[in-house]
């Protein structure tokens, strides 16, 4: 397997987590983000929107990471990082859909503010990145109350749903948007549970 | 089970269309939309975000349409609508996921100013339509180029991947838009498949 993406990558993320989740590896091919490569023909052969991961297993070339996460859990070997039980597993798909639509897109007006955006010498948009708050800050209302019953997002284990957060979050941190998190006593301990683990030190070179 | 839904609501309609496609039905409670019921306590407090449709299920509340039907999909009797090759049912995620972030946001946008907007007598934001008709196109030439090979989103087989871009799709044509698709000739052939078929009709109330 060869895995295309870039290792500050969000989406790449996700996918090195769960590989490593696995005990698995792919060979890593960087396509690389600061130079542009994504928007190059050879990226757009393989990923016709011009982004980053694309897994290729075999002949079989697979884009957007939350299709590949599901597809590496079916395929390896390791533990299963879907629920088997019907209810823990379309909980772990409510939690997936929530981050996709109503998480990632503040969450990442954020990140593009007051991380990448400054790290560009721009001026983050203070109007917007106030807005983005207080969307995920309500969005993590909500987790933060499924939290109190269990340790994780389906339920008692460790799932494809918390690893799709995950990326997210750690930017958040570094885009003075961590409070957020750790305010929120459940979504906190969650992050600190799920942080900890060694696939996600793995996967962000910790 | 019952459905807490609205019948003009697009995320209704995919559940409504996957119970249909399935050979079942629930019980149909309507949320009304247009009274602002969804932000009443009674909705709220089965849908934090204050959205529709929440599915009930002998105790079991789930919300998030795209976890919905695939909930009911593994649960239900009835022509299966989740691929069982693995790398069909990959290609289903990777179009649902295609679906959610690229093709749905800007496709509301168009729908938001084109359609439900004029109703309430509001003027339409053209540039923001023009930029959102531009986005709908460029995903369109990716899937029309997937489609070039295939009847279906996954391959041969009707799947949830199709379902979850109809309803968008009958509403851009509401909003002067269907041309995004009929211009576009596997695309086009392929709505005009889906779009007859009788759980579209039934869930559509043609």
């Amino acid at each position: 397997m060869k895995l295309y993406g870039h290792p500050m990558s969000t989406c790449t993320r996700k996918v090195l987590t769960t590989l490593a989740e696995k005990g698995h590896e792919a060979e890593f091919v960087l396509v690389d983000l600061m130079k542009g490569e994504t928007k190059q023909p050879a990226n757009l052969a393989r990923q016709p929107f011009g982004q980053v991961p694309t897994l290729e297993d075999d002949g079989f070339v697979l884009y957007e990471s939350r299709a590949i996460i599901r597809y590496l859990d079916e395929k390896l070997s390791g533990p299963k990082l879907t629920p088997s039980e019907i209810r823990e597993h379309a909980r772990m798909e409510q939690w997936i859909s929530v981050e996709t639509s109503d998480f990632t897109p503040p969450a990442m007006t954020i990140i593009l503010n007051n991380l990448f955006g400054r790290m560009q010498g721009k001026t983050p948009d203070a109007d917007a990145v106030s807005k983005a708050r207080e969307k995920v800050g309500a969005t993590l209302d909500v987790l933060d109350a499924a939290l109190a019953t269990k340790d994780f997002l389906a339920g008692g284990q460790f799932s494809l749903a918390d690893i799709c957060y995950m990326p997210y979050i750690e930017y958040l941190f570094a885009a003075e948007s961590g409070d957020l998190v750790t305010k929120r006593a459940h979504a906190g301990a969650w992050w600190k549970r799920i942080s900890e683990r060694p696939s996600w030190k793995k996967a962000t070179g910790k």
